[in-house]
């Protein structure tokens, strides 16, 4: 974070929250067509890959939450535990059909208990709003226009207090009006990881090494 | 790269070569078994999206070359360049459908002259040596035992004579005893991204992250 050896996250829980603008929302997507009939599910999986799986290992300190606004049966929260996850494999394809498993499960419109269709996975009834109002933890907003991830000042601000931490990125459509004011509202800043405009994958691969230097 | 502000790499060419021990270089592997029949296509797919796409654009400045030793007619290289390429879309899938145009090209042992199945695809017959031997630039290893990226000497060493530059990385398996020699003897360092050992895919993020902030 710009001041190498004096920055200490210990034991932490790191969350990802990926707002998956068209992502379909019932289990009869095709998995031949990711990017295009899934409404983007190509994206989702590629942030789950990068979010939890090392080389050859799970960051079990590691989640990640989708928020699924799209399709069919919107709005689920998706939410994927490295620390229990199991039979997750690093390809978009498989990543999907595990998903699917979650999506198949009747969640009534007053369901606020997660159901766990498989290890380490949870989903339930909701969007970004009862997903903010749940969550326990600093959080952030990956954004272009943020502050500087490396600018001291941020590094602070991120790093106190400690974990957990949330960062909330989008998919490839910026958040709307409303969503960015409900974040808005549940962050403690908005930050950018460097000057080009990263598919959400890569902004989580740079936080995550980025995190992993403060952890080491 | 630790000193903010004060490196600058101006117009660049910047060049990935990802080493797919197993990946099949005939065209007839199934794209619904992309991590397994295709003997890994699936991350070689990933390493393609994240070296040249961004957000909603492509890094014109960028290619990837892939070295297929893997299946039933290796070696084959493969490169896909950032400034001609066409019809690249973020999927595995797609991107794996893309790249079977090229595999599908006769390629004698003798040919050496590339075939360009599509715009931005180059395919010839070779390996790593064969690739070595027409390499034209400042190359790097990257290793978890390397030295770290964000060392003042590494920064210096890899910026110092400008681009074009080269990074090798492996696919999920360790380069072998003669690939790493052949390897050494080209490159001037061999540098490590972070603590942990992350999948190919992941370090041509966080690379690729590091760089843009040199040109910016």
């Amino acid at each position: 974070m710009g001041r190498k050896g004096s920055i200490e996250l210990e034991t932490s829980e790191i969350n990802f929250v990926i707002v998956g603008h068209r992502a379909e929302t019932s289990p009869d997507f095709p998995l031949n067509d990711l990017c295009g009939a899934a409404g983007r599910w190509d994206g989702l999986a590629r942030c789950i890959n990068t979010a939890l799986l090392l080389s050859h290992e799970i960051r079990k300190d590691t989640n990640i939450h989708l928020i699924l606004l799209g399709g069919k049966d919107p709005p689920k929260i998706l939410s994927v535990s490295g620390h229990d996850v199991r039979y997750l494999n690093p390809d978009e394809r498989s990543t999907a059909a595990l998903m699917k498993k979650a999506l198949n499960l009747p969640l009534s419109p007053s369901l606020r208990r997660p159901l766990c269709p498989s290890p380490g996975l949870n989903i339930s009834r909701g969007g970004l709003d009862e997903f903010i109002d749940g969550m326990e933890g600093r959080a952030f907003l990956l954004d272009e226009h943020g502050e500087d991830i490396h600018d001291n000042e941020v590094a602070d601000l991120l790093l106190k207090g400690g974990p957990p931490l949330f960062f909330f990125l989008s998919d490839d459509m910026d958040l709307s009006v409303e969503e960015r004011g409900s974040v808005m509202k549940a962050v403690h800043g908005t930050i950018s990881v460097g000057p080009r405009v990263l598919q959400a994958h890569q902004v989580v691969a740079v936080l995550n090494n980025i995190l992993d230097r403060t952890r080491n």
